[in-house]
């Protein structure tokens, strides 16, 4: 089977072109397990499968490094845009992918090679209501820096779902947060009933935001489009940012811009790249994950 | 430039066939980093060039993840023996390859498919003076359950060279052993003046031991060929096992079978596995490291 690992800001995922092949469904969750594990499968973050779609022009499915499939992720999505893009499965610079977390729309900046250089998304609508995170609590309550004791600790959070729920707490320092400890607390915390990741974020000027995440079934990554987002919407709603300011959110992995503009809907704009493309047997990968 | 990625018990190697192309030599060591590493290159413990050689069938060149060189690994040896033998550079069943830690004789079982199952290699005769692991102290005298102290904290160590150094200490469970603390503090310490291995044992019974490693340059690894050699050869020093018993080594990566022969020979015979192989644009990844 012909796979494609990409990565967009160091979050990474080996991509599956279903468009021209076809995987069981009984062996995503394990696959996923084995192409991500870096020591007997090729390594990654993920796995990202393209398929057609009924109700956009393509669709993606994303599945963690621990089996669980997942919404949405924004880096990922951007891979896949370059990949249509580049591949021409997609014939325009503005199209539409489907994902779990719904339909997204992405637009293409390309050179004169007709490669793309970056990917701006439309991410949606941020929700804002616990009903929508999903979280525990009065639904139709919003989450700003509300204080919860979670495993004897108090920690301020605002909650925000981009397709996928975060909960983000503003910080000093986000390298000097134990994030490999709290993370796994929060994110199976029974406020949480799909889990959650969690970002810490420390507000550098008017402009520009440090942002790291761990994410819910993969740990600590590099980057995670999605959390980007919330990121800035949660600075925005605590008033330490202004509203519709173009924002530049650095994270471990690279920067992204994201912009919260006066419809309501989140746009990010960042890279993609290409690690290797190369041919993995699936069925002893399956096979070696039985093992 | 093509790949292939191998394994051997979970000791995972990028190979690079430079019997059909070249790479610069000062570029050597940053791709080695590149590659391996999961967020932006392919994900591995280490690097592997197989080249022509002048005084044996083939060479081998190792890099660890750090991008320093390293002089052999077992497994990543077994690795290139099935892809020599598989790929028919190899022409027959036993053949050598040149290593910077001295000439190796490996030999092939193969199905009738003519693809290798399983690969024994002779692993050479075991250095036990100091003056040969390197090590500070009496050049001419041996390590054997000698008492040293490091960074404040006494360890009974046995030494000995299998082309690279290792110091092995016996405990009654290796998982309950802190390796990535105490891997890094004796790797560096000042008695090893070229760094070391660091391996923790636990005797099963008379056949069978148990064996975790922290490998100079690339921390904890599912297995390590050379230092399971060296674990067999410490319990025969130390009178726990049997000298020319052969004995079955379980790593966190899976068994291999040791043997300490009448001449002195260690041998070694285990499994090694294709897991993908593909394109990577070396120039790419060249200039993502320099970033």
């Amino acid at each position: 089977m012909l796979f494609t690992k990409m990565h967009g800001l160091g979050n990474n995922y080996i991509i599956f072109n279903l468009l021209e092949n076809s995987l069981e469904e009984q062996n995503l969750q394990p696959l996923a397990k084995v192409v991500s594990d870096v020591n007997f499968g090729i390594g990654s973050d993920g796995m990202i499968l393209i398929c057609s779609s009924e109700i956009a022009d393509f669709r993606m499915r994303i599945f963690n490094a621990d089996g669980s499939e997942g919404k949405n992720c924004g880096n990922g999505l951007r891979c896949v845009a370059k990949y249509l893009y580049d591949h021409m499965f997609a014939e325009t610079e503005s199209f539409s992918i489907e994902t779990l977390g719904g339909v997204v729309k992405v637009s293409i900046r390309s050179d004169r090679k007709n490669v793309a250089h970056s990917v701006t998304v439309d991410m949606g609508e941020p929700k804002l209501i616990k009903g929508m995170i999903p979280m525990k609590g009065e639904p139709f309550s919003t989450t700003i820096n509300e204080t919860f004791s979670i495993s004897g600790k108090e920690y301020q959070m605002t909650c925000v779902s981009m397709g996928n729920p975060h909960a983000i707490i503003f910080v000093d320092d986000v390298d000097d947060v134990p994030l490999e400890k709290i993370g796994p607390i929060i994110e199976r915390s029974e406020l949480f009933p799909e889990r959650v990741n969690v970002g810490v974020v420390h507000i550098k000027n008017n402009e520009e935001l440090h942002y790291r995440v761990w994410e819910r079934g993969s740990g600590i990554t590099m980057a995670c489009g999605t959390g980007a987002c919330a990121a800035v919407v949660a600075a925005a709603l605590n008033k330490k940012l202004k509203k519709h300011q173009p924002v530049r959110v650095h994270l471990p992995g690279g920067d992204l811009e994201i912009r919260w503009d006066e419809n309501n809907h989140i746009w990010k704009t960042g890279a993609a790249e290409y690690i290797c493309h190369g041919e993995i047997q699936i069925n002893d990968s399956l096979s070696r994950s039985i093992v």
